[in-house]
């Protein structure tokens, strides 16, 4: 425990907490290597990077590649700086996610736009991801590049798909498997594989499986609390998604159900620049009425047992015990 | 001159065509790399992209990386991936900056920022440099990894010290130097040291400082042309520079020279959100006249002489005459 009373506390629910259990100490040295990664000799990165280490998430990437590098309990030491650079690289994507979205709060905090300005949040995005970078070249695996700089392309071609869908309403399944792959899977299932890549390489391949299950699982259980989540102010879904035209799941499923009278109800608050409170409660009414959260629920629970079945040749130790207990996690967080 | 057809061709000046003559079938071999490079399954991306390629620059950084290679007159083949990526690096932080400053114009051309939107410039600076990376990965060569991530950190932080500067009128001539070698120096620099690493090697420390010197220079006589080069419509100095309350090197060695009354006229321009033409007339004449640009050009010189000397070590080939001829290139160019 030495060093402990110097160490960063890292906030969790229970639940989280108890897949945490395993690597609770080195998730203590990972926030430690974040805030070593992004250190820099100019006050306004210094404060930018403050702010934003505290408004530090759940950690679950670096979670599951701590995780990953021990199923077979033998980790390498070095996966502490690998997870810090995923988790740096998660950072520098929801920061320009933020500022491209005009997003005012992230964590309950302030965004980096919002507190300081559209210009410090793209060039701080920049920032933390070369940084992210440096730390991962430090580390001399070109493997560990490989697999991470292609994942950082995916994510950007995510956000890409994620403009470009001009006919929102024409999007389909496969586009939102696309879609949720670049810009969710594709990190946690790099989190998995380089995790494994440090103390676990017989189990790269299986851990990458089940980390791009569990990410799309992630997603479309994030798509449909969109849909069922009562906010605490209102007391009534968000419906935050239907709100900026944003197509997912749910609505995918229930679209071919609708009658043409529904159907056009929903055209009508794609076509509205501003639609209205009244029109989302009852564009989720439609969804809700025409199975389409019953079926995203089905999609959901079968990337989750696809994510399960991953793991099936994996040794039976506490990290696996845990990575089982993410996928029961992403399906019943709340938040 | 197989393939020369298929050739996109690069446009340039005399005075660039003669620095690029030894180099210029490879060059036309990077900007085929790039266009590969940035190839990706979406239309949006390929008509960014497109729009990029098509308002391609002087491929300064490039050219030099290129004849960086050629100075013992055995460049490896590898050299256009590097410079290719390299060019995709500078782009990357471009559409940031454009996207920073909200910038109408790039090289005659509309912006990313303005032809497609903010959100668009944003990912796609992402996207670029993600895929220059994921081209340098594949390279396998770590040194040069270490290079250009290293000097990628640079970049972002001479756009953090730009943004950080609050109080702009007390930014003295350190701050000016540690300004430009981050925005401007480091990019230069790599390009001639990764240059190096692909056929020069013994090169390697004698190019670096020469590039880094160069770059020096570059930005001193930019930031002078930003007072001396009457735009072709006004047929007056742009002052763009004063406009955005930016300080450079004239402003900073004539600041100390004025006397109490001129400086006042100074604090008020920078005081201004919105300075008239008048202010920025006058604010020329008060540093022409201070002698602010003539100690810009002797500090210029300075720059451009260390670059010369750094060659000195070099043998007598086409590439190092190409290369002294950037300095004159850069000492004399109008846009």
């Amino acid at each position: 425990m030495t060093g402990a009373a110097t160490r960063a506390r890292v906030p969790a629910t229970s639940a989280l907490r108890a897949i945490q259990a395993p690597v609770s100490e080195r998730l203590e040295d990972v926030v430690a290597e974040m805030r070593r990664v992004v250190t820099a000799d100019l006050p306004l990165i210094e404060q930018v990077s403050g702010h934003l280490l505290q408004m530090q998430g759940k950690m679950f990437r670096p979670t599951l590649a701590l995780l990953a590098s021990e199923t077979t309990e033998s980790p390498q030491p070095r996966v502490v700086t690998l997870a810090a650079a995923v988790e740096l690289m998660h950072l520098a994507s929801l920061v320009h996610d933020d500022s491209v979205d005009h997003s005012a709060l992230r964590r309950g905090l302030p965004t980096v736009n919002s507190l300081f300005s559209h210009q410090v949040s793209v060039i701080m995005g920049d920032f933390l991801y070369s940084r992210a970078l440096e730390a991962l070249v430090a580390m001399e695996d070109l493997d560990l590049l490989r697999v991470l700089t292609s994942v950082s392309t995916q994510l950007t071609i995510g956000e890409m798909r994620q403009l470009a869908a001009v006919d929102a309403l024409s999007f389909d399944e496969a586009d939102y498997d696309a879609l949720i792959q670049a810009k969710t899977a594709s990190l946690l299932s790099a989190a998995c594989e380089t995790g494994a890549m440090c103390g676990a390489a017989p189990h790269r391949l299986a851990l990458k499986r089940y980390g791009e299950r569990l990410g799309m699982a992630f997603q479309v259980a994030d798509d449909i609390l969109d849909y069922t989540e009562t906010a605490s102010v209102t007391g009534k879904p968000s419906g935050l998604d239907l709100r900026e035209h944003k197509v997912t799941l749910p609505l995918i499923a229930a679209l071919p159900r609708l009658s043409a009278k529904d159907r056009q109800r929903i055209d009508a608050l794609f076509a509205a620049d501003a639609p209205g409170d009244d029109q989302i409660a009852e564009a989720i009414a439609l969804v809700t009425d025409a199975g389409g959260i019953a079926s995203a629920q089905i999609r959901g629970e079968q990337f989750a047992h696809e994510a399960e079945e991953a793991l099936d040749g994996l040794p039976d130790t506490p990290a696996r015990t845990a990575l089982a207990g993410a996928i029961i996690y992403v399906m019943h967080r709340r938040s």
